[in-house]
């Protein structure tokens, strides 16, 4: 939708015309998907703050949105989508194919699912979408469970851990990897299970799921190799997939990722007129200058507007990403950008890393927390490419400074020199950041 | 201090000796003075909290603290400093003359003080020092002040203000300008009035300060032209100027904001083995090109260490600032970088200005608070040269983000490309810094 309001804006300003349908298969446009582990656990009261803008402001802004209308074919050559109308179930009538010049791929991704047995207990569930939140929040206050399950360690199955807590329930996560977080080098996870640990999280890691046991049909204990772990609620936190059922089916090409090639413009390469935006398609990462399948609101959110811009006929380009992202778990944030130290390694620097505690305000200050930065350098350079953050209250958003400068490529020396704010209440008088980058270069 | 202890390290890590005097006309070293006012306000127990390095961990790194020993001239022909015991008064006794190889100035400022009459009756207070900071607190416990007046509403002033908010006086600003807070341009001046004036702080500007009225030696009200302030304490801070007396007396050169000139190793050019750092210096903007004298901590603690890398043999240099500061008033939080809309016109840019409202979490999000950015950036270019926040708690700590954007400077268009980090507890899906970016690119 992002897609469709920029197309629309730049139609406008350049006072052309463009009609513009946009099909969907469920109720809901434009919400927010990473709100629903914060409505989940009761901290957001009501669904409808989530939803950014509804079909009817969509509709009234010129958007021909039609909903429980799920695409399920293309036709490249008679430039045509076949659609559905699932307003009754997935078996609902195939509606006259909805015709176009230009077609943009905003599919999304599909929650991982391995086939683990007893998966389709009920009791289990994703989070992913507003329906899902409906049925997990139904569940809590049905059945009141007081152990919850979380299997996958990852942002959303951290979140959905926060949410359980807040709901009261005793929580365990469940993952393969040897530390949670593994978007984080394993270093700084191994401080994210301290700080789960100490919030009375039970984390098990280095664990394969191999069944949901139930009872009467809903579940009642997740299953590893070694271990039972008793269970009123199960939430699958495992990734998503890019979801390009239709696309490949139609002939487009799919990366090695899984997800749609796009060039900088966002268009598919060798299909004039064919785009694709978000969690379906695969993008340039700037630090290893690889291709990568990173589901997040705030690429998709640029790809769109870029795409929309486009499509009207406007000029613009998505530069890449660096893998910049956000978690807060109760007192506990977490922050990443760029390469992590091994994935750096993989992508031909002379990884060197340095982690720096220090305080997010002035020491003496009441509430200093403590924070935790790791900075990834090249060696030979010295240029910063990548940083890790975990730390109490104010954390988190210090990742943004360490993404501009990765973004930039200035080494940690010059970052070190860089005129950052301070006031008692905000930092010591160097901030973390200048500390980490300042400990790094001393050391390289 | 920094200067000292970075020459040490230095000297050190080259396997040389250094013999290294430092002169202190105080009891104190290595304190933080932008800490003063949450001492005094409370916030702060312990007085002993802000001091980093006390004299005798200093000597115990082998620096040679001597306290109670006042500069009091350089003879640059001979190479010594002439000193005097000040542990009993001004009058104390002239000691031997310090010789040196190298002098390093860092004399700092001195608070400005105009001639106004009545300055001098008991309970007007400055607050520059530590033995400023125990005056101020003496009269707190022993007049239980219920009026405070601060002149000046600079970040001093306002911190002041929220010492004395919170020690639970009565609390008028006087200022001069139009708006408070001068280092923003008094459209976001407007705001922080607004905000102050939220918090039952009456601001009054435009006014000049005539005299300070007492009873019985003791301050009673401040007068104005037009109006008359009681007042049980009187609060000063009308900036500072560097303190460069003995400097300029030995006939180093000034510069036209009446700092020291230093290059950009921080020595004094003309005077080999000269060198200077901190408040008493002016330094090189990096955004207009000019010199200016903004002292502040964070830039003299940079100054410090290249200084100290310098004169141990070491190779540094200081790039310059931005102007960057932050401070905090109640829930107010104030930040700003760069040039101002009206700077940026006198330092030769075709100056454009937004100014975007956003939040600092995502809307639905509890806690979620109001953010004004301001962007300034040069029309023909597109280049963020400037931005000043106003807004609720983690508003002011974005401003870092901004500052590197500056620093490297990059255009808005880039910079509200640039991969920032997001959830829902930090950030709407695009960042305020982003929005603000896109904001000002779109009206370029």
């Amino acid at each position: 939708m992002s897609a469709a309001s920029q197309a629309q804006r730049t139609a406008e300003q350049a006072g052309r015309d463009i009609e513009i349908v946009a099909l969907e298969r469920g109720p809901w446009t434009s919400y927010s998907a990473c709100g629903i582990p914060y409505w989940v656990s009761g901290t957001v009261q009501d669904r409808d703050d989530l939803i950014a803008r509804t079909p009817e402001q969509h509709r009234a802004r010129g958007i021909d949105v039609r909903l429980y209308t799920e695409a399920v074919g293309i036709d490249l050559d008679r430039r045509t989508v076949t659609v559905q109308d699932v307003a009754g179930g997935t078996d609902g009538p195939v509606l006259e194919p909805v015709p176009f010049d230009q077609l943009v791929l905003a599919t999304g991704a599909v929650p991982k699912r391995p086939p683990i047995p007893g998966m389709d207990a009920t009791g289990v569930h994703g989070l992913q979408t507003l329906a899902d939140g409906h049925q997990v929040i139904d569940w809590l206050e049905d059945e009141q469970p007081e152990r919850a399950v979380i299997v996958g360690a990852g942002y959303i199955g951290l979140e959905m851990a926060e949410a359980m807590v807040l709901r009261g329930a005793q929580v365990t996560v469940l993952d393969q990897a040897p530390e949670p977080m593994t978007t984080l080098d394993s270093d700084l996870g191994a401080e994210v299970r301290k700080a789960l640990e100490g919030l009375g999280i039970d984390v098990v890691t280095e664990v394969e799921v191999t069944e949901f046991e139930s009872t009467d049909g809903t579940v009642s204990a997740v299953r590893t190799a070694d271990g039972r772990y008793p269970a009123d609620i199960v939430l699958l936190g495992l990734g998503v997939a890019p979801n390009t059922r239709i696309a490949s089916e139609a002939g487009l090409p799919v990366g090695e990722f899984g997800g749609l090639r796009v060039d900088e413009r966002m268009a598919v390469p060798g299909h004039p007129g064919i785009w694709a935006a978000g969690d379906c398609v695969e993008v340039h990462d700037r630090v290893s200058g690889e291709r990568a399948h990173i589901p997040l609101g705030t690429h998709a959110n640029r790809q769109g507007r870029v795409l929309g811009t486009n499509i009207a006929g406007g000029q613009a380009t998505y530069p890449g990403m660096i893998r910049t992202a956000a978690s807060k778990v109760c007192g506990l944030e977490i922050a990443r950008t760029g390469l992590g130290e091994s994935s750096a390694a993989e992508a031909g620097f002379d990884a060197f890393a340095v982690t720096t505690e220090s305080t997010t305000t002035a020491g003496y200050y009441p509430g200093a927390e403590s924070i935790t930065i790791k900075v990834i350098a090249d060696r030979s350079t010295g240029r910063l490419i990548g940083a890790q953050i975990v730390g109490g209250q104010d954390s988190a958003k210090r990742i943004d400074t360490l993404a501009l400068a990765v973004w930039q490529e200035i080494t940690v020396d010059e970052l070190a020199m860089v005129d950052l704010s301070y006031a008692p209440p905000f930092s010591p008088t160097l901030d973390p950041v200048t500390i980490a980058a300042r400990r790094t270069a001393e050391r390289l």
